[in-house]
């Protein structure tokens, strides 16, 4: 069927390309970018195109940035002693969003996950090991998700920070706020109880 | 929060003006395209531009074109002797894909809608009239929504119509195909009832 033009068939196949995006939605998201006039779609190329030329990772923590360290490694205020390891950059901001964490990132780029072929050398653990040298850093937070490649992850660099004289700590476990007892699953329920603290 | 670069923070602003997408979905689809690699972000962004630069509407039927006629203008093998009015570009495909239908189209570029300040004067349909004067089309099918405006604006050019001796008729209303009468609202249960034809 060739009702539409070229050229609009061409941005209804690149937005199809996105997660979650399919054909139907593609449609709507190009009539729509089409309807706000060539301003706007200019704008959202011109900020594609920005973010392509820019972007990469922060040499120190792999955290996204922009051309050299990222704001995060480059605040002086914040505390070099802990250092809390996280999957990608995407887990930084629930965790800044927290507000209950002031210390440095260290951006994994991954989860050890053998079916995917992801071995620690796939993984930014050397770098890890490296910015532990100094002795700066007293206390390493785990901070990986609650998944099976998340606690893999977490217990393989548990045992490899051991030698070193550093706190390893790993993210606690539990209800979460606002969780009903009836609705939780039976795993959660059993890490919450395990992890119980004196009231 | 000034966790990530300005240019993805950018990024995810453009991407959050599109409907349906919020900052979180927005977040996901930025980091899916820099995962991706600047090539495909430079692609998406490509296509956008041409899209932006290359079309506009069709000067006859108001369908959106490349540059010049549409395609399905151009078809000299279509019925030029029905026309089917629709409220936008996005109602041709539906229609063509049916596969019952093979006139010619008129896109009024909206309905009429008090509410929104849509008017007569809003629509194409002077451009509806002038298509008209030279008696190549014997029939008008007027396929607007059968939502409250687009029964209006059908009616209302059913009567600017009237004069012209043209044949103008509205596609039906009735059950959809695999509707169950115990789902059915009763609206489209009646009006399904006075449009029965004999078996």
């Amino acid at each position: 069927m060739n009702c539409y033009p070229q050229s609009l068939e061409r941005l209804m196949a690149e937005l199809a390309k996105l997660p979650g995006i399919g054909p139907k939605t593609a449609q709507r998201l190009a009539f729509h970018i089409l309807d706000r006039g060539p301003d706007a779609a200019n704008r959202l190329a011109e900020a594609l195109n920005e973010a392509a030329a820019k972007l990469g990772e922060c040499p120190v923590c792999f955290h996204i940035a922009e051309e050299g360290h990222c704001a995060l490694c480059d605040d002086k205020t914040r505390d070099d002693s802990v250092l809390c390891v996280v999957e990608s950059s995407r887990d930084i901001i629930p965790i800044e969003r927290s507000g209950s964490f002031h210390g440095r990132y260290h951006v994994l780029g991954g989860l050890l996950s053998p079916m995917e072929g992801i071995g620690p050398a796939e993984l930014h653990l050397k770098e890890l090991l490296k910015r532990l040298e100094d002795d700066t850093v007293t206390e390493v937070i785990l901070a990986t998700g609650s998944n099976v490649e998340g606690e893999a992850t977490a217990v393989y660099i548990a045992d490899l920070l051991k030698p070193l004289d550093i706190t390893v700590t790993r993210i606690a476990q539990g209800m979460p706020v606002g969780g009903d007892l009836e609705y939780i699953d039976e795993i959660t329920l059993a890490k919450a109880l395990a992890g119980r603290r004196e009231f």
